[in-house]
């Protein structure tokens, strides 16, 4: 038994067509935009048009049904449709519509499964609003303050333009499930990196869910002329930002696990004149890591490391945590699964961990998850040049057909 | 014979109010706004009053004649009195006032002197055009594709604004002088650094005067998500960025001299994201010494740190010349005339270079060039917060009169 790849490749074409842009080819489908909502109709269609059953929570998660044998917690799979500005086609996308195709041929074929299956594509994966509001909801990791104002990069509230699309926003809460309810989670996604390209294999087998902390970091000194003040009367806060740069790599030898990473993505000097001694940098640090205690030990190192140059560059520094997600394990049974299905089906398959936050990373702190990645070539994401062959894909469908198959019937 | 510190006081403290800005307290005369054509008029009525004779020239240097006895080549003592956007009350004003208090002295006490004196004040010295706009003119170094050219920030031509304010812009050509006109000009001025402040010495006499160059330096790599793109496959511009910070003290120690200072003052992160890794830096390098040898050795090591770290880093880099300004030595017998007359004043005076650009350093590639610096409190300058107390001023004023008396009658 196979997915039709015809039907998951028209599926992704129509619904890449659905908020896209004539200028860039950027598909612009953000959470609860009118291209987000036409989206979900679309979607509502075609699980109805399969002949299964929609439904739609009061977090504007859309569902599909596919009843099994038994009330024993159900399975679900899914991702997300809603987008990044200017985005591919396949982020989020493909692992709804692998997550459709599969239910339609279990559908088709009449198989007999002990549990109910359930496609769920969660909302504003993404971050118009935060991020992970569907999976969030269904957790029941959100609260009426948080709904109330949450808003996004314009200040539009949430809570108005789920009113503007028919939407109680206090309904959202409803949206949480009975974690009994649930047997596991599952979700196809593309990988957003470059190792299953590099390594020219179809199928990446998720471990592990990165965990990560963002800092914001200030560093003080003082500005002055660049040619009349001597260098070694400087307190040059550029300076202090390229000891620290230097540090990583030190930093994550020593403390980190050959899953960490840290980045400074972002940096803003002031007064940022060719002429002048930076007397302040902002910047921003990224720290993952799959396990809590590295995550700690790098952070506190980071913390010494940034103290340290302050000290011996007679700055000041400040730090201000904007973000920490918990790492999460994948389920170990659902990865064991995946992994003796992939070498049933004959697909070379790569263990590694998502180092990208993904819905799977909220539903794990409830059920067991499980993940399966297909190669993003170039490791590119978030960007029309996104894409993965269609054979890969195809190898990722079947993956979870059978996957799915499995362990509705266990 | 000593000026009159009470008139300079004065003077200051009422230019100081014109252009000033009532929020915070910073003056805005730049070239050829309406504050600065009202500082022109109000310097032209304070020559007049102390029976001078002022005159303008086409590039709206206005100058104060204060007539010798014989035709013998002249004595030029300047400065600007156009400001940055919200400045102190001293940079340029200081050397105009105290040369205008040398000339009134001089006029009042009836002292009779071989060369002929001149006070001037330049146009834009710095910069809402390019800056240097006067002294370039007198020493024949623009030309009318430059005059028409030439625009602000906002791209307001300076052919408009002269215009505007009843001047003809081709006839800063003719502001030009014979070399042989000039015996030397003298200009004293804030140091606009640390130095003074810190060795608590009243007087500086200026050697050399730096030379610079600016670059504008790209690294390009390849954007990528912070979490899913391994340390060791990333092409992280800002890394570049990093290493190449932390080359520039060896670069200095290595090649440059006591004099060579090295800026990094601006810095673009593209795309700027705290979860991606940069693929694109633009940075401004900004390299002054006193020498032009060791200015094109640094050049070099720049280049090859430059074209080694994108080698390491798997980036491309490029970089682009934006200005250049060569060294300028002090007329050697200017700067005895300094040092024997603060001795003979009972003056402190450090022998130092001037690491900020002046218009000293134009009229240096046609006459010889002598300048006094004053400290500047804390090295501040191009702030409200810049300042000089009034007994440096004092003493600054009393040497460049006494210099003026000495060497217009050689």
């Amino acid at each position: 038994m196979h997915v039709n790849l015809e039907r998951i490749k028209s599926d992704i074409l129509t619904l890449a067509e659905i908020g896209r842009h004539a200028d860039d080819r950027g598909i612009y489908r953000m959470a609860f935009t009118d291209a987000d909502m036409e989206g979900k109709r679309w979607l509502t269609q075609r699980i109805e048009s399969a002949g299964l059953q929609a439904s739609v929570d009061g977090a504007a998660n859309i569902s599909a049904i596919r009843a099994g044998t038994s009330d024993s917690p159900r399975v679900l799979v899914g991702s997300h449709i809603d987008t990044v500005p200017c985005a591919g086609a396949l982020d989020g996308t493909l692992g709804v519509i692998v997550g459709l195709e599969c239910l339609r041929r279990i559908h088709e074929e009449n198989v007999s499964l002990r549990r109910t299956l359930e496609l769920i594509a969660f909302s504003d994966e993404e971050g118009r609003f935060g991020g992970m509001f569907g999976s969030h909801s269904v957790c029941g990791l959100i609260n009426p303050e948080l709904i109330a104002t949450m808003d996004d990069l314009d200040g539009i509230k949430l809570a108005d333009e789920m009113h503007r699309h028919g939407y109680e926003p206090l309904a959202a809460l409803e949206a949480a499930r009975d974690p009994e309810s649930i047997a596991s989670y599952l979700e196809l996604h593309i990988e957003q990196g470059p190792v299953l390209d590099h390594l020219k294999k179809p199928i990446g087998i998720v471990d592990e869910i990165t965990g990560l902390f963002t800092w914001s970091v200030w560093f003080r000194g003082e500005a002055n002329h660049a040619g009349t003040t001597p260098m070694e009367m400087r307190k040059d806060a550029f300076m202090g930002l390229a000891d620290f740069a230097h540090e990583v790599p030190r930093i994550l030898d020593e403390n980190g696990s050959p899953r960490s990473r840290a980045t400074i993505g972002k940096a803003q000097i002031l007064p940022g004149a060719a002429n002048t001694v930076p007397g302040l940098v902002e910047f921003s640090l990224d720290v993952r890591d799959t396990s809590e205690d590295v995550l700690r030990e790098l952070a506190e190192s980071f913390r010494k490391a940034l103290s340290a140059i302050a000290r011996r560059r007679g700055l000041m520094f400040e730090f201000q945590q904007k973000s920490y997600l918990q790492p999460v394990q994948c389920g170990g049974e659902l990865v064991e699964e995946l992994t003796r299905q992939s070498e049933r089906l004959g697909l070379e398959a790569n263990r590694m961990h998502s180092g990208a936050a993904h819905d799977a990373q909220i539903m794990g702190r409830m059920v067991p998850v499980g993940m399966i990645f297909v190669p993003s070539k170039g490791g590119q994401s978030h960007s029309p040049a996104e894409w993965t062959a269609w054979s890969d894909i195809e190898a990722g469908a079947n993956l979870m057909l059978h996957t799915l198959m499995s362990i509705a019937d266990q």
